[in-house]
């Protein structure tokens, strides 16, 4: 089925592969983009080149930024020796929304899987380490989804740590289980890093 | 707030702009093409680009194409003496998927909608008037949706063609009332295209 033009379908083809979106949203979303003015759909096109140039993982904390140590990291404000590893750059958001969270991050880019076959390996385990193994970290709060995966992973961590004598500890069962941290409210989320406890 | 990076947050912006993503989902799509290969990535963006560079309207029906002229007005095998109206290019895609309609289409790119201030002048209704007058149609089937808007705009046109002793017929009822032409099934359509009326 070929009825329309070749760059359109790669368009449609390219929204499609996108998460969440069907066929026949990506056909939307393509006519939409089409319909857009010339420089609204250039400046689309240029919006992801760009951000796919600029952004970066920050050297220390591996979020997301655009400098070489992101603006957290690099923030005098924020307390260096207390690091709340999370599994992805919009966990960090999360957290930043309660504005009450003083310490610095660590983004995982994922979590342990064996059925998905991601490995230690895989995922920003060994910059964990090496910042703890450098020193000046009193504490580490790990703060993965509570799934089983996320579980997992912080287990893991938590043991992998153990020689540095650090504290590890684990957000309090706030957040409810089974659900995912990208979607729980600041509130709940003060809440269960509060009632952080060790592990 | 801003905790992203501006090429991250104006990537967020560009997708929450397109219908239908709201901001959650927005960071989502921006986050999962921050996590594609360079080359994917710089895919997509150039995907969005030629799109917007080679597709353009067929001079004679309006649909979208990366020719001149369109690959269904060209063809010898279509009957360009009837002509079938529909609002949006996605329309020609639900009516070419059921393989039997043989004749021509025409794009208007919308319907009248006073509500919306959209007049005569805004859709490509002086393009089909012209196609009628310059002779060698005997029908023009109205095939937008069959809402309030669709309606008028249909009747609207059968009056503008009246003149030109062209018979106008009306897609028959077996479209149901209220829907949307584009999620219409094969079937359907064709029911509706067999049982058209004259208007």
């Amino acid at each position: 089925m070929n009825y329309f033009p070749n760059a359109l379908d790669t368009l449609i083809d390219k929204f499609a592969a996108l998460p969440g979106i069907g066929r026949k949203s990506a056909q939307r979303l393509a006519f939409h983009v089409l319909s857009l003015p010339e420089e609204e759909a250039m400046a689309f096109s240029d919006a992801i080149a760009d951000a796919k140039r600029t952004i970066r993982c920050c050297s220390v904390c591996q979020n997301l930024t655009d400098q070489e140590i992101c603006s957290i990291c690099s923030s005098p404000k924020r307390d260096q020796s207390v690091i709340c590893v999370v599994a992805e750059p919009r966990d960090v958001l999360s957290f930043e929304r309660g504005r009450e969270y003083d310490g610095v991050y660590h983004v995982l880019h994922g979590v342990l899987s064996p059925m998905r076959h991601i490995g230690p390996d895989d995922i920003r385990i060994q910059e964990l380490v090496k910042r703890v193994a450098a020193g000046g970290v009193n504490e580490v709060i790990m703060a993965t989804n509570p799934d089983t995966e996320g579980e997992a992973t912080a287990m893991y961590l938590s043991r992998l740590l153990k020689p540095f004598e650090v504290k590890v500890s684990r957000l309090a069962y706030g957040i409810p289980v089974g659900s995912n941290l990208e979607f729980a409210d600041e509130a709940t989320l003060l809440r269960a890093l509060n009632g952080r406890v060790e592990m």
